[in-house]
């Protein structure tokens, strides 16, 4: 019985989780949950699951929850709160497992702390490598627990990778080089001189999936592309010109492994979160599941290179995976900012690169020692672009002068 | 220093494992050569490797051969010939890996006896498991050594394979099916009304590979793809219903393996053969190459289902992979004659089906027990054939009518 903490349980990689537990109830089981301010469904997870933690957000929805699993009779339910309660529910002593889903930096911290306990750790947080990928993968390293990978690319090119070894020291070996797949997101085929003029609506109108705000316009700049190749850069020791991007407008398949022979695996299957969820929780073991992809109806797959000048993004991604340290984090922190300040129609679409670089110049190299640098160096990279934002929207830009 | 055994050195296949072997000087050495009638281009081989046993078919070809080489100052090169001489080439104590390379059942007995003798085997042969693979991979199970496939598909599912566990038994687990590409062959978008007028020039047009005539017509036909679903039951243990066709014009994707979870792992690589060869050298190890593919020209992949009703060598490959023993005999002794018949204009195209499934009806099901009965059945399943072929030819068809 695999005991699982879950660190975001009430966003959709928690649920998704919860849901791959349901179905296999004799092979885990919910040890711990840590939510944020959806209280509402915290108590009911907690209610079904029955943990032994589970942690919110505020120290008052906390006494608020408490008292109301006391008053259906689960008083033995600890329930803890802030950033804290979330260490706690990642490094509980009876936890196997712990699914890192908590979006944002805010993860960062209990992801640390699990992989310092010697916890085995399924990410899902994005940040946890883009921004501090040199400190955990160094600690999963010294812990010897593997890292493994909860999105559809990365986890794909953890199943492609068993096609070849690795070295003495656990790291990959025997890869010439990753290949992520993109969608190519809204404005594949939209000209660069249109880019100024694309609208929320449009580039919220993702072609493949259906994700959060950010997380779609990240796709329609490519920077979520950038980021999975600082990822995997992180995650399996690869200098970032070894991870190209490959635009796979179907996203059928998920990504693919060039190996040294001249031989590439390529990975598919259902774009269901719940496959790598299932996939991470079971390795090195696979076990039978209902979410299959239909071979016979594959029919047809296309392919093109990526056009690094109409996505520019992409390229500050690249630059920030070979600079490291400070410059991934400028760039997550001002992406952030930029696409919130594009959804607010405060900038343009055609902004969010600009920003990003102007942030990324502006901020010294830097090597992170700790978590908590990392946090301080998060702070002021907002704090820089939101300064970015202000002087772009004073400038004024053609976005707004349609809106 | 790993010390090799080519059978069928001459062939296409023993002469790209020489290349292979000569781009890797210090990793692999040729320890003996079978050949067969082309005793120049033997000579010329056993001149430049130096190998410490050849072998040719004919006892004067080998007396030639011995002469010639002592004149050349290598007299302490053995020369032996015949089924014995290949069988002391496939089991001589200083050979480490025997690539098995003979095209047709005549590779058979020094194949089984080099799995027997414990060697490493990469099976090139196709015969070796269509019509003796239960035979041949229980020996190998019992010797512990692998059979490694050397061929585009077969290697590819090798690969893919990797992605899942083996069980305790060594043999294949965790895989729901194996999923063989096929070309298609010419006639993919012919309608089966007009394959019995099909002439021998059509085809021989295969679209993708340039083979020998006998793979090219079942490629046509696609028995070829029939023989390889046999192969894929008999090397990965698995029953036929698990192992399916997709068509998939462009040969990019070579194979692909689907595991119980739903994950889905395909391979790919250039079309070159010296690729699977050196795979099947090097494995478990995967060394550089220069046999690359292009990944960022992948543009566009095709697939569709197979249709069993316009291909039924198809259908009859799956009937006699799920008999086995001498069904499969049949199935490729009367496969060989009548495309022997339909090259020679004797019968049509669309009688090859017709024969082999009247040689198939007309094989008492039986369990073989040695090569020798292997060879006996084989016999008789082929001048079965011939006496259909001869039937076939006084009933005419419409193919002599044309011609």
């Amino acid at each position: 019985m695999k005991r699982i903490a879950i660190l975001g349980s009430t966003g959709s990689i928690g649920r998704s989780t919860l849901s791959v537990v349901e179905s296999y109830p004799d092979r885990f089981e919910v040890a711990t949950l840590a939510a944020g301010k959806n209280t509402e469904l915290a108590l009911e997870q907690a209610l079904r699951w029955k943990p032994r933690v589970v942690s919110v957000a505020d120290e008052s929805d906390a006494d608020a929850l408490r008292a109301r699993l006391r008053a259906a009779g689960l008083p033995e339910i600890e329930v803890v709160h802030g950033a804290a309660g979330t260490v706690r529910v990642a490094t509980h002593p009876e936890v196997d497992f712990v699914v890192s889903a908590i979006v944002g930096v805010s993860g960062l911290e209990a992801t640390y702390e699990a992989v310092k306990a010697g916890k085995t750790v399924g990410l899902a947080n994005k940040e946890c490598l883009v921004v501090a990928g040199e400190l955990i993968t160094a600690e999963s390293h010294r812990q010897g627990k593997p890292l493994l990978p909860i999105d559809s690319e990365h986890n794909a090119v953890h199943q492609c990778l068993r096609g070849g070894r690795l070295d003495e020291d656990e790291k990959v070996d025997e890869v010439d080089r990753i290949w992520l797949t993109a969608s190519g997101g809204p404005f594949l085929k939209t000209p660069k001189s249109e880019f100024a003029s694309i609208t929320v609506e449009q580039a919220l109108n993702h072609p493949t999936w259906k994700m959060g705000k950010r997380i779609t316009i990240d796709s329609a700049t490519l920077m979520n592309k950038g980021f999975e190749v600082i990822e995997a850069c992180r995650l399996f020791h690869m200098p970032p010109e070894r991870v190209q991007v490959i635009v796979h407008p179907q996203s059928t398949i998920h990504s693919m492994v060039e190996f040294v022979d001249g031989s590439i695996l390529a990975q598919f299957s259902v774009t269901d979160m719940r496959l790598p969820i299932l996939y991470a929780l079971t390795y090195p073991e696979r076990i039978p599941s209902d979410l299959r992809f239909s071979v016979m109806d594959l029919r047809h797959l296309d392919f093109y290179p990526p056009d690094m000048a109409k996505f520019p993004c992409l390229r500050l991604a690249y630059e920030a995976a070979t600079a490291g340290g400070a410059q991934t984090i400028a760039l997550n922190a001002a992406d952030e900012v930029a696409v919130a300040a594009f959804l607010e129609r405060r900038v343009g679409f055609d902004d969010i690169p600009r920003i990003i670089e102007q942030v990324m110049t502006a901020t010294p190299a830097a090597h992170l020692e700790s978590i908590h640098e990392v946090l301080v160096l998060d702070t002021e990279a907002r704090l820089l672009a939101s300064e970015m934002v202000e002087q772009r929207r004073q400038k004024g830009s053609p976005i707004r002068a349609i809106s």
